[in-house]
């Protein structure tokens, strides 16, 4: 018998009718012979509303105190969702994280999965019901609550579905799945039919909010298959699986873009060694991710230091980055909120070395102008002028073809990239089934 | 130093600034000298609003189910709680009913408190932390959770004095105390200082709504000192504590009215032996509390029986006194929804065998019909017309004097109730501090 794990976002289960809906997907899932474990988020913006009313009472709560807020709000989604299965006449249980055996570090507020003892899980599943878990929280090894921060859920799911060996872990969302392009500014986007684990880490790092990074390296490390699909549509969406060889491959998979981040350059930096040491570790130490760096060398002995990092967390990094100025003898510190970053992510990048070249010339004839170049073997990343980066991915989707079913057999040597296509019947069946 | 353990009611923690109000008090407390645990209900409506959300998913949610959802209700309310108190620099800690180790038994929705395992709260107490534990909540042994039923979070902060071994048990609500009747109906109805838990039982199984039957029977039980106040004032308000024949003591406490329900009455019933139990061993069964009950012998060998039961119960209860009537071979059953009851109360009346006939006298006097008795050691209840039920109150109250500080000395032996009277100083002053 197959045992899947379901994931349903806040979206899918907003209201009373919705998760009704929610229910009724469930229980043919079960009518169909599969044992089902859901995972479920909080209702519509609940935990924002939550959130919300801890700032009317204490600007900075404390992690532990708003962790017990916070996830008041799944066990309403889930025992709501719990009671509309039963009232189709199938068996359901509910289970809180502590219940389901989630337990984390005691990092509140973005706790991290240590261990899942699925026995009350498995017991429940065995005795024929379907089992509802909350997502997002667990329960530390101080026998605290905890959550896992804004994503949570995803990683519930996957948790979970790592844990019972289920045969997939669907993630049901309010979009389809994984696009070759944000539809609302690529019209022609493409659902993409399946991408690998280290794409899917490429594009949720890079902005691609459909999965959470940390969901995504927890079924690459586990070899979760995982199906991101729609929860209002019954399509395929995509799957999310161990790349392999023998199977037809894109050599670029989508663009990916973000504006939430700001770049900052310290202008005027000693060029001695140590000093790339002396910017981060502080801003390390105050858990700032910063993400790209660039950092070139100058004639006179001094250099600029440019990287970007969240916009949110701009305000809180001030203090230091004077700071850090100051002790390495830099001449100042220069931020700029009005950039965006665009990511191209293939898999086949890897043995096709002229893509990066066909990306900046594409960028180059539209006018538009890169300010810093991050890759890694499957992604290429621009930043750009805010303003540009719409325009950017657009004229990058175009430049790729990506609106086109774009295979690569590997039989297939390839000099220029993006130039040869083949169409791959079952996707493309696959495809056409969906209700983009 | 003192430990005392206090609850603050819905309507006490009902929005932000309320909740800010009462960390107020707390800290207050606090900062007097005492280690203070508190137990928290849910916000204002929400308990009744996620009742009313599960009633659109499922008309009969399971029990286990609707604990799951309700208790989400406390998380928020003691998370809130919690932080606006570390927010005035005193450092506090919440924990579910689980976490404070309320063990109760499997009765989903009205479970029973079966042991208290609070070394997580006297742990934290000890760190000289504020404890703000969640009303009205427990885990069962099967470790679910489980809800106490309405006013149930009384029954935690009583429960918790107890396994605290703490000096007092202060429940604030939005009265000021317990009164000798309801000010709404008589204005001059006056709080009273002190009564036994004996009294506060009959009180509460009688209308009184301020405490809940089972968080007396709790105190009692443990001897827990339980003082009735309200959180919007700093007056004294009602001390419920043990019965001590060396004080003053009033032969009459309070008149209590309810209209919650309805009179059965089964019309011809063979007065035959093991009757009664044919007819209220069903009732038993199906968990409908019967109250007050009357059977009068008959010349013809056939009687009627009449009880009280809640007109909530009326629906169901139905289809049960129907199959009742038809196997006793009784001539019908008839309901009577237009009902009330009133019931004097007073631990001295144990002594003073008058009382009844006075209070009847008083009702004959109105005009008002009886239409059932009983009575216990320190209570007369009787039944009358819904519609007269206000003025028997009244009646009543005036008839033994409420109104005026009415207290009699062991050694003033009586021969009609309530007719010598005595100030009691002490009392009266500190009466006079209330904010009535």
């Amino acid at each position: 018998m197959a045992l899947i794990v379901q994931k349903y976002g806040g979206t899918s289960v907003g209201d009373a009718e919705r998760i009704k809906r929610v229910a009724g997907r469930i229980v043919a899932a079960a009518d169909a012979g599969a044992q089902v474990c859901v995972v479920v988020s909080a209702m519509g913006r609940t935990t924002d509303e939550l959130t919300d009313l801890a700032g009317q009472i204490s600007p900075a709560p404390h992690g532990r105190e708003l962790d017990m807020l916070l996830t008041a709000g799944e066990r309403i989604s889930m025992a709501l969702l719990t009671m509309a299965i039963n009232e189709l006449g199938h068996e359901a249980i509910s289970f809180t994280g502590s219940q389901a055996g989630i337990v984390t570090d005691t990092s509140h507020g973005k706790a991290r999965i240590v261990d899942v003892r699925a026995r009350r899980v498995l017991e429940a599943l065995g005795a024929g019901r379907i089992v509802i878990v909350a997502g997002f929280q667990g329960v530390s090894t101080d026998f605290d609550v905890t959550t896992l921060g804004r994503g949570g859920s995803d990683t519930t799911a996957v948790a979970l579905a790592a844990a019972l060996g289920a045969d997939a872990c669907e993630i049901y969302t309010d979009v389809e799945g994984v696009f070759t392009a944000d539809p609302r500014i690529v019209p022609d986007a493409r659902k993409l039919h399946a991408v690998s684990y280290e794409e899917m880490l490429e594009l949720s790092a890079t902005g691609a909010k459909v999965l959470m990074l940390r969901s995504v390296e927890y079924a690459r490390n586990y070899g979760v298959l995982t199906h991101v699909r729609s929860s209002f549509t019954t399509g395929d969406g995509t799957w999310v699986r161990a790349e392999d060889e023998r199977m037809e491959q894109a050599i670029i998979s989508a663009v990916a873009h973000d504006t939430s981040e700001a770049k900052v350059t310290i202008v005027g930096v000693p060029d001695t060694p140590g000093v790339a040491s002396s910017v981060f570790r502080p801003l390390a130490d105050s858990e700032i991710n910063i993400d790209m760096i660039v950092q070139n060398s100058s004639a006179d002995g001094r250099t600029d230091i440019s990287f970007t990092l969240p916009k949110d967390d701009l305000r809180r990094a001030g203090p230091i980055l004077d700071a850090i100025s100051d002790r390495v003898g830099a001449s100042g510190v220069e931020t700029d909120s009005s950039i965006g970053k665009i990511s191209l992510v293939g898999a086949g990048m890897k043995t096709h070395p002229g893509v990066a070249a066909d990306m900046f010339d594409a960028l180059a004839d539209a006018g538009i102008n890169i300010e810093i170049i991050s890759t890694s073997s499957i992604r290429i990343s621009c930043v750009v002028r805010a303003s540009e980066v719409e325009r950017a991915v657009r004229t990058v989707h175009q430049k790729f073809d990506l609106a086109q079913e774009a295979v690569v057999r590997e039989e297939h040597p390839l000099t220029a990239t993006g130039q040869i296509r083949a169409l791959r019947p079952d996707a493309a069946g696959s495809e056409s089934r969906g209700t983009q």
